[in-house]
């Protein structure tokens, strides 16, 4: 199932996504909501009428470095240590604040001239856990999304902790829903900027299993229904500049779009 | 105002504290929320008949790295650049689920051998914000509290982003209140371990003061009601094992104590 999240008429709801193509898209309202006991009302709006919002209001958002060798490669680092073993997971949060829905705008910050796409597939955890064991990983996800881990990377080079450069207002599209049923061990994962190709990968080249990270962060953390793990990004990543429009498709969930604006 | 949040028969409130001495304080239950306008209510309880809980639920911690300069040199960090200037700060996150109150305990994770109390001044954030210019940062803090920057110190030289080192389950105890009369520029801040003095420090030896660190982290994010700024911790840092009371002691605040226990 497909659940978005949306406004219409100043109420947010929650939806179930039907039918094919941008014109045919319904929603089927869903009464309750997804992280619980949920029914299907019956009453359908289409995806046209209404605003869709971030998918879920996630209270923190987890994202792990590097999990693309390719591209820790094109950013000049290592990805395994001097012992040649693959270096352990590090992860990073980006704040609520920071989160933005389908079609809302990125505002370049005032504090960079480098900023950066990086298309991610995003896991939006179902549950309350903690100290999660590999085999019920996938017990605690609700399903999956599109993330951009838009960074200044300019102030990502400066700055030794990455709380301003990847945490800023709108640094985290995510969108445009979730999808519940769908196995994410070998997805295209593709960005393009105005429509040309910029990434392009498959989450099979991940480096560390959304079982490993899942494993990583539960060790440490509890993890909230709607919070979201950022599983890293493939090679291409490239500058965004005021008025570009950039696209993460991710095969079997669909297409974030964000126009990039300049702050007010 | 000393401003505590409590729980007393299972509901939970705001009240102002007052008296002196463990045993002669009292709280005044306020009517609304210290974020808006609210008065006290006239009915008081002893602190001693409830439980405190952390003085907020802050949405997101945002804690500067290396604001004072003797730690900056015990942990082996210069902290300036090759030509001399003061590096710029750094900020990183601790998330809401890491937040715990006074008399609550620190559960030593699993993950680590090597935990450590950092001693360090909050600032709670009083109204919505950003971009908020230096004249105007006292108007956006509501006041301060006492804060351990608890971490994993072994995690923390092994892992590139901190998100694990440092946001574990019960690695932010904030407490005991919130002073909201306070000048903050010069006051002692001292870490005690078992009664033994380890940190002692002033907050007039920070390296960024509370104006440059807020408008710091706000040039690039929103910040809530509730949201609470970590200053940096003073030098003297050092090991915390289980069984061990910890207590963070602030100037014109109180005193903020927790025991390390082992996690279940």
């Amino acid at each position: 199932m497909r659940i978005a999240r949306f406004s219409i008429d100043g109420n947010v709801a929650f939806g179930a996504v039907e039918g094919e193509g941008p014109d045919g898209l319904v929603l089927d309202i869903i009464k309750g909501i997804p992280f619980a006991d949920f029914e299907l009302s019956g009453t359908k709006v289409p995806v046209s009428k209404v605003r869709l919002l971030p998918p879920v209001l996630p209270n923190k958002v987890v994202a792990f470095g590097r999990n693309y060798a390719e591209h820790a490669a094109e950013l000049g680092h290592a990805i395994v240590d001097d012992q040649g073993r693959p270096d352990a997971p590090f992860a990073f949060f980006k704040p609520s604040t920071s989160v933005i829905g389908p079609g809302d705008p990125i505002a370049y910050p005032s504090f960079s001239n480098e900023l950066h796409h990086e298309a991610e597939l995003a896991v939006v955890i179902g549950r309350m856990c903690r100290e999660v064991p590999r085999e019920r990983v996938k017990d605690v996800i609700l399903g999956y999304t599109c993330a951009n881990d838009v960074t200044a990377r300019d102030v990502q080079k400066r700055e030794k902790q990455w709380a301003r450069a990847k945490g800023f207002d709108s640094s985290c599209p995510l969108g445009p829903w979730v999808e519940t049923d769908l196995d994410p061990s070998d997805l295209t994962i593709q960005c393009t900027v105005n429509g040309e190709q910029r990434q392009l990968g498959r989450t099979s080249q991940m480096i560390h299993s959304i079982e490993d990270l899942i494993v990583n962060i539960t060790e440490a953390m509890t993890l909230l229904p709607g919070d979201v793990v950022l599983t890293g990004t493939p090679a291409g990543v490239g500058p965004l500049n005021v008025g570009d429009e950039v696209a993460v498709t991710i095969q079997g969930i669909g297409t974030l779009t964000n126009k990039v604006i300049k702050r007010d």
